[in-house]
């Protein structure tokens, strides 16, 4: 089944976008109002780049979300179930985001950018809303905008020399989620050592969109010597490596335990948060749901699911298969989602209701991320 | 160009999307995070059936926020910038709504259900979050959740007959946005009187995501006798009707005076609304730009515009086009965007930088809807 997109102004193009399609991008998908492309025809290749090379990705839709003005750090701790310590300009944080049920609504990292300015790279959730709805009614001195910036990641084990070789040796120092300010042949961007990848990497946060082409050619260029190819957010190695996908793993009730990010949720923290009494209700309740992985039995299979797939025990329905693939490193069908918290426990036997591949399959429940065998 | 659109388990699936693959559909958009069918290969039949007889539309994607609890008007009213009056169950209302700084951020139906329960029937933005975070924040006792609710649009000048030939002449007496509980060979809905068209209709509020591809067959079924076929919302027809498209023609600045909803902005009501006071400092200073008509010179255009077009006087840049097709009805080129308002008058003349039309092509502004000669 081949489906088109259609392409028109209402969906917002990156400013990757015409170089993506020169490059011969074969597919998007839209994710922040915006398309983003999600692959180049050659599934492997692109996987084998991410593991072994270098790729480069437009990740725009990984839009920022300005919080600026005098109240903006006390908004930003407010939106946040994280304690966020001392806040460095420079250092970025992985932060979940609930509403007041203790929902999660996104799962972006926060960048402060200056003492009165911070940034949430986003996930595909109008975060920009909620936070001005938030800030409104607090009667809270802050200014919310999405500025003109926009993520181009380079990622894979050889993303370090390109980066190095374009700003200097400075990049190999920047911590997890740390980020500089730079220019590259005056183009003004951030450096961030980030990505949605386990793989290691950086992202160039574009910040005129004007000049996406220059960029995408200027790293496209410096990463010949290391076999850099186009690619996108890798639906394999993410399920590999046990990545969170918001919207895709979670649903309206998904809350920060059920995916792992408790140990982001600080509910001894003196000061108020969003969803604060909600979650420290939950926690105290105890999780019905964990999100696990599945290693799955049967043939290799040949994409992703099209549609969430019901995992059963027996009749019932105790969970579901958010994504799926076959995985050259841990050579066994993999997949992750949600299930009941009595079949969590690693080693758990399941049954997949597939609509694709034969009807159900065998699974056994996996410790996220994989294992890669050596 | 053809792009492929990937398909998995991030954007939901309508109820009726196996249908629509099966009865066709070619290309896909992503809407309130769910697939929405945007074309069945053969435009001109499509538009024609809207115009001249009757189309079938999956618009699942008009995704149902409900307020519901001993709130929930409260939290209505203080929503929509409109005088909402007296709500009456089963009449339906247009209203903008915005953030505190005016700022339109969704333009839904909302339909009071019960007492204690409103839906707001959402174009593409996340009014679900927004909605949480006003009604915790001033600690509203109301719930708000997205319920089972698909959208079926029956369009046309025929979709009389064939709602009437389902349901009894009753649904002839249905005023426009009026809507009432039925059922269909068992299937729970609503019929609305409604639809993003001028040429009249209705839709069929599904209310068991389970049953709709019963729900597609037995319209499908219905309509035969009147020619009934797939169709999509019509982008042709739009334009000549001048319907607004939220994200296509508006931006993070967009008013609701700039775009014509000014009549739905009720600044004399004495309780308190969203956006009351910034409204208020708009209305005063007067608008700056106006949503407008083009009639565009030249060749008949293939397609409507990728990007939003510029529109220049000279060489300064005072609008843009944001959607342009060829009229069959107008017999013209026609599009639709913001101008700045010493351009808005019907008659202006401008210039607009197309990117695929060979350049600059002139037009003049019109009024909307554009007139359809006899």
């Amino acid at each position: 089944m081949s489906l088109g997109i259609a392409i028109g102004a209402r969906v917002r193009k990156s400013p990757y976008f015409d170089k993506t399609i020169e490059d011969g991008v074969t597919s998007f998908s839209v994710y922040n109002h915006m398309y983003m492309p999600t692959g180049y025809g050659d599934p492997l290749a692109e996987y084998d780049r991410l593991i072994n090379g270098v790729a480069m990705w437009d990740v725009a839709v990984e839009r920022q979300v300005s919080l600026k003005g005098p109240d903006a750090e006390k908004l930003a701790r407010y939106l946040t179930t994280r304690d966020l310590g001392a806040l460095n300009i420079g250092q970025g944080r992985y932060v979940p985001l609930c509403d007041h049920r203790g929902t999660l609504i996104n799962d972006p990292v926060l960048l402060p950018i200056a003492e009165d300015e911070y940034w949430l790279s986003i996930a595909d959730s109008d975060v920009l809303l909620f936070s001005r709805a938030i800030a409104a009614e607090r009667g809270f001195d802050v200014s919310i905008h999405e500025p003109d910036v926009s993520p181009l990641a380079i990622q894979g084990p050889k993303a370090v020399e390109v980066v190095s070789d374009l700003f200097g040796d400075w990049v190999r120092d920047l911590k997890y989620f740390g980020h500089r300010e730079a220019r590259l042949q005056g183009i003004p961007l951030h450096v961030a050592r980030s990505g949605w990848s386990k793989q290691g990497g950086y992202e160039l946060y574009l910040m005129d969109g004007q000049r996406g082409g220059e960029l995408w050619d200027i790293v496209k260029e410096a990463g010949q010597p290391y076999g850099i190819g186009p690619g996108t957010p890798n639906y394999i190695e993410r399920l590999e490596s046990g990545l969170v996908s918001y919207g895709a793993d979670t649903d309206d009730f998904t809350n920060p335990y059920e995916v792992g990010l408790g140990k982001f949720v600080s509910l001894g923290r003196e000061d108020d948060f969003i969803g604060k009494e909600a979650l420290k209700k939950i926690h105290a309740d105890g999780i019905k749901r964990q999100f696990v992985g599945y290693k799955i039995e049967g043939e290799a299979l040949a994409a992703g699911n099209q549609h969430k797939w019901p995992v059963k025990n027996g009749e019932s329905h105790i969970g579901f298969v958010s994504a799926s693939a076959w995985s050259p490193r841990v050579q066994s069908n993999i997949g992750v989602g949600l299930v009941e918290t009595a079949f969590s426990e690693p080693g758990s036997k399941v049954t997949i209701q597939t609509d694709t591949e034969g009807g159900d399959l065998s699974a056994t429940v996996s410790k996220l991320p994989f294992d890669i065998p050596a």
